[in-house]
């Protein structure tokens, strides 16, 4: 079925609360209506485009990386609450991808995933030791790629970080980070 | 119990032999002789340092890589035979390490061994689906990282790749790849 435009707006500004990332083919394909049409929506509620709601949500006060400089993080950090979760965004360039197929190159996620582990770890110094990482689907060129770390103490002082990545609602990679922090280090566990 | 010259020389060619990677540091320090002394004996046995020896290997035919052109493998390739085994070479250099503590990113050691891996397999499109790898030991800008790639076929028509890494001696990264080949993709597996 079908919404009216006075049933799809309020839903509409549900779903963009809910998820801001979401792009306007993705609520085009879930209203079931053009892309046009949304825009149209959105225009009519004043609400901007994708690109403007992610700045906005990267102007928001988040806690500081501490592992490493933030510039060093791969993609960029637009929320982060030390031990606990981290969320980023990668917008994957032809750079990124096999130059035949325009998929994206595995170490690509790898990077912005691992980063993220070591970015939302509370210590100045946070290695990755071990990782299980799963594609789950292609990514191409010119796909938005949101990553999404959360943090769980292990046994013994490590942190496990899950990171899934997803390009609009689809889950494309995931990964679980086994991570070292520096008393750790210190005490030459890992030499 | 330290050989004399003559006892030592003919063993140092042979560990050469056995493996042309192996610098003049780790040779010194296996024979229990300065550096000096090694560089010594090399240049009395005519054998050419590290590097040279390396470019050696390079010059050598090894099968062309087929799932990707090969200045898309991260690090340089230096024997491969398609669908058996692979090695490639990566010099870490300042930018491919922490600024803070010169430690490699990891993302840098998994891009070249799932390079490498991509690289190994005889087919036009190979993808990785999933990966366990082990960051071992801490790797530092100026360290020269040796992948070394083997393919176990494994059931079901996929293809396990297992790498390990090495500084000098020392084995500083493992990782298992599991790969996709193109005629799995067509099929829709992986969508």
């Amino acid at each position: 079925m079908k919404w009216n435009k006075r049933q799809r707006q309020p839903k509409l500004r549900e779903k963009i609360e809910e998820d801001p990332f979401i792009t306007d083919d993705a609520l085009a394909s879930f209203f079931d209506v053009s892309v046009q049409t949304i825009r149209l929506d959105r225009l009519e509620m004043n609400i901007p485009e994708v690109r403007e709601r992610i700045k906005d949500v990267a102007q928001k006060q988040y806690d500081p990386v501490k592992a490493l400089p933030e510039e060093e993080v791969i993609g960029d950090i637009v929320d982060l609450e030390l031990d606990s979760y981290a969320i980023s965004i990668l917008d994957i360039k032809e750079e990124h991808a096999f130059s035949r197929n325009h998929i994206a190159r595995g170490h690509h996620l790898f990077a912005q995933a691992n980063s993220l582990a070591v970015a939302v770890i509370d210590d100045e110094l946070a290695l990755t030791t071990e990782a299980e990482v799963s594609f789950k689907r292609q990514v191409y060129a010119g796909d938005r790629v949101i990553a999404k770390a959360r943090v769980n103490k292990a046994a013994q002082n490590r942190t496990h970080v899950n990171v899934e990545s997803f390009v609009g609602q689809k889950l494309v990679f995931s990964g679980s980070f086994h991570m070292f922090r520096e008393d750790q280090v210190e005490k030459g566990e890992l030499s």
